[in-house]
């Protein structure tokens, strides 16, 4: 998979802008731009310094350019890497592309830059992953798991593990050399103890997949609710303060993202659903079915009643029958605004939150609601969350394999098999730093990235 | 207009993209983004340096990031300017903004990098007008004429020609102090033989923009005919072929541009209109007139007739009529694959090009002719060509002054109505490259920028 050949991408995003970067990496980058570069001698530059000139295709001035070197092993693939800023013109960026293609350069694979630092060692396989989640986290929360992921946090917690637990597979595996003589030279009881150890840290990073993929994609909510409860009104109340929020940022167009906002740094993501727009199905024998499924899927329920709509026995009702569903759920009151006294105290029982999303008046005691109801633990600088599907299933592999080697020290199982299910634990970490890798396994991370990553 | 304080905005474009660029412009740039870059102390460091290291909020963590210094005078704006290379992530740029933005920074307003850089005279107007040019260029013509419009080619050309005017100006003036003695300093035949060259440098320049124009915006084309004839097949053989070259392109996505074809360089550009779908309304009574509106329009008028469908009569009339509206045209016979040879030799009275648009055969020709009828002249590398429709009518209000002093040399008007009229040509010259300028020009030509630029 490894080639030594200078990759070429546009790095930067397409559509309007003021600049855009086109990157190159391999033993030839430098080469290849000096021969199109006018203004000074590229190759007699030292690294991480910027060159003002222009490229030139034969007589035909392409731009005005910034060159920039970074020398190897000083840069993000340990290669040669030039990163050359033009007008964000896509006249010039196809131009200047197809003149350092024409010049040796080759069109970069999609996260071939990535794949080239994990090659040459510049991080890991979960790092190399990491970088792709933080350019797509939308969130604080989502960020903070990518970063630490990529500043190499979890790959450290992983790396102790496993260098402990090769030291035992070395002396169990000492032991088959002498398998005539009844040797031990891994200490049963201190390797059943760092299993233990091991086991429980695996168990812990296993434990905590649920709120990374929470973290990393969002909560799925779904507003439950009969027609005009106001289900719309909250939800635009919601969207509303977030869209104003968003468009206070200056210097940056964000797209507007449908149906999902940030609380306390977490994302909420309404899923569509005729659930939420249909929810009278829910006691009614048609679709009963199809919304109670929408609602298992959500990790949290708003039920929203109207008090002017619905009485106190058919709020009940609904209740008990989300209630029986297994999800989280915050019973909200609407329309408080128009409630009576008395009405208000029989709904108390309830214990909902009173609201009013026409007013926006208890939407932030709604919102503390949600945090509080997903129940994420704060997370500290520190702790290591797994976000990645990949990375829990290798986990769960080597916590199966782990509980083997238990079971095979309790049962007081020859060396050789014990020794082969420490290895297969062993593999099945190294799965996730890359430490053990297939083409196929990169081919599938990596193709995953965007082209100039 | 001028400020002095710090600008920050995303340069790059939004999107899937790896790397993001965000530049801060102005004397506090490199102390602001000091306060919140960890790795090294940037105060010390050499202009044209990149630097590794990351973006703090606080405790949190933004990014990695390199960051590239760029020292007054030697930047775009000849101010301080720092470039930070984020991850592609818009939750990041817009923290990383933020932070900017409360350390000191202002989010910089379209096109103000290039306003300071045209204020403290880096470049003049017209070159600062080429560059929105350059980015929004699609064609090797609209490329050459920006590219050559920024690196001076245009400023040179008024330059010498405003100076040699302000020379005379100030000798027409002199006479002014010295009105009672009726003295000349200014040679009237030599002001005569260079405002005559003067204007006849003018004339060429707004001679130019029609030329100039077609490069930037492209062609307008019709394909009129009578339907079934094969204009929309003709249409896709040629936005076809376009679009192959263009995904044959790596590393980049282009959007995709509907009903615009490349050829030579030049682009065309096809108008819908109702007469390319129903052009039998040319010889109807009703809509005539609206599609007779849309082809004058256009600069260039393919009829294209179906032998199988219309005979040699029909085709004549329409060609005739096609005619009357003065715009330049080209005969084209389709479906020529099936024409026999004695109707073939009918046709080819009308001296049209033969194609099938369906079997692809004749259509380079067709290009080719295309360019003809345009008759663009050859661009030279040193042509200098008007393509801003601001520049032109300064010309033109320049060509009306120098018409008057001309007029006052031949009438003998006195040095006072001379000076008034040279001194007006002055002002309009000196409009294009922002010698002469006022806050709503600038407000005006910098507000189309993209912000970052």
């Amino acid at each position: 998979m490894a080639n030594n050949d200078t990759i070429v991408a546009l790095a930067t995003a397409t559509g309007s802008g003021a600049i855009a970067v086109i990157r190159l990496s391999g033993s030839e980058a430098i080469p290849i731009v000096n021969r199109v570069f006018k203004g000074k001698d590229l190759a007699m530059q030292a690294s991480h310094t910027v060159h003002f000139g222009t490229i030139r295709d034969g007589d035909d001035m392409l731009d005005e350019v910034l060159v920039s070197l970074f020398i190897a092993p000083h840069s993000y693939t340990k290669e040669d890497v030039v990163e050359i800023s033009t007008h964000n013109s896509k006249y010039i960026i196809e131009r200047i592309i197809q003149l350092l293609i024409k010049q040796g350069g080759r069109a970069a694979r999609p996260g071939e830059f990535t794949l080239r630092a994990f090659l040459n060692g510049r991080m890991d396989l979960s790092q190399a992953e990491a970088v792709a989640d933080l350019i797509a986290s939308t969130s604080a929360a989502s960020h903070q798991v990518a970063m630490q992921q990529m500043r190499g946090g979890f790959s450290n917690e992983l790396k102790s593990l496993r260098e402990q637990l090769i030291q035992f597979a070395s002396l169990v595996e000492l032991e088959l050399d002498f398998s005539e003589e009844d040797v031990e030279f891994a200490n049963r009881d201190q390797l059943e103890a760092l299993i233990v150890d091991i086991h429980a840290v695996i168990r812990k990073l296993i434990g905590s997949f649920e709120q990374g993929n929470v973290l990393k994609n969002g909560v799925p909510v779904v507003i439950a609710g009969k027609p005009n409860v106001g289900k719309s009104t909250l939800l635009n109340t919601l969207l509303n303060e977030e869209r104003a929020i968003v468009s206070d940022i200056a210097g940056t167009t964000r797209d507007t993202i449908e149906d999902e906002i940030n609380v306390g740094g977490v994302t909420f993501r309404f899923i569509d659903t005729a659930g939420i727009r249909d929810t009278q199905d829910l006691v009614e024998a048609k679709g009963v079915e199809r919304t109670r499924e929408k609602m298992r899927q959500a990790r949290l329920i708003i039920y929203l009643a109207d008090p002017q709509q619905d009485n106190l026995d058919e709020i009940t009702d609904q209740i008990s029958e989300i209630a029986q569903l297994g999800v989280p759920f915050v019973v909200v009151v609407n329309k408080t605004d128009l409630l009576h006294a008395e009405h208000r105290e029989l709904l108390s029982k309830l214990d909902p939150l009173f609201i009013s999303a026409k007013n926006n008046t208890g939407v932030e005691e709604l919102k503390e609601a949600l945090l509080r109801k997903v129940n994420l633990h704060h997370l500290d600088a520190g702790d290591v969350v797994v976000t990645n599907i990949r990375h829990v299933e290798a986990l769960r592999k080597t916590e199966n394999s782990l509980e083997r080697v238990l079971e095979g020290i309790d049962g007081a199982v020859t060396s050789d098999f014990l020794a082969m299910d420490i290895r297969q634990a062993l593999h099945h970490l190294g799965e996730i730093t890359g430490s053990v890798s297939t083409d196929d396994l990169l081919e599938n991370i990596f193709s995953k990235f965007c082209i100039g990553k």
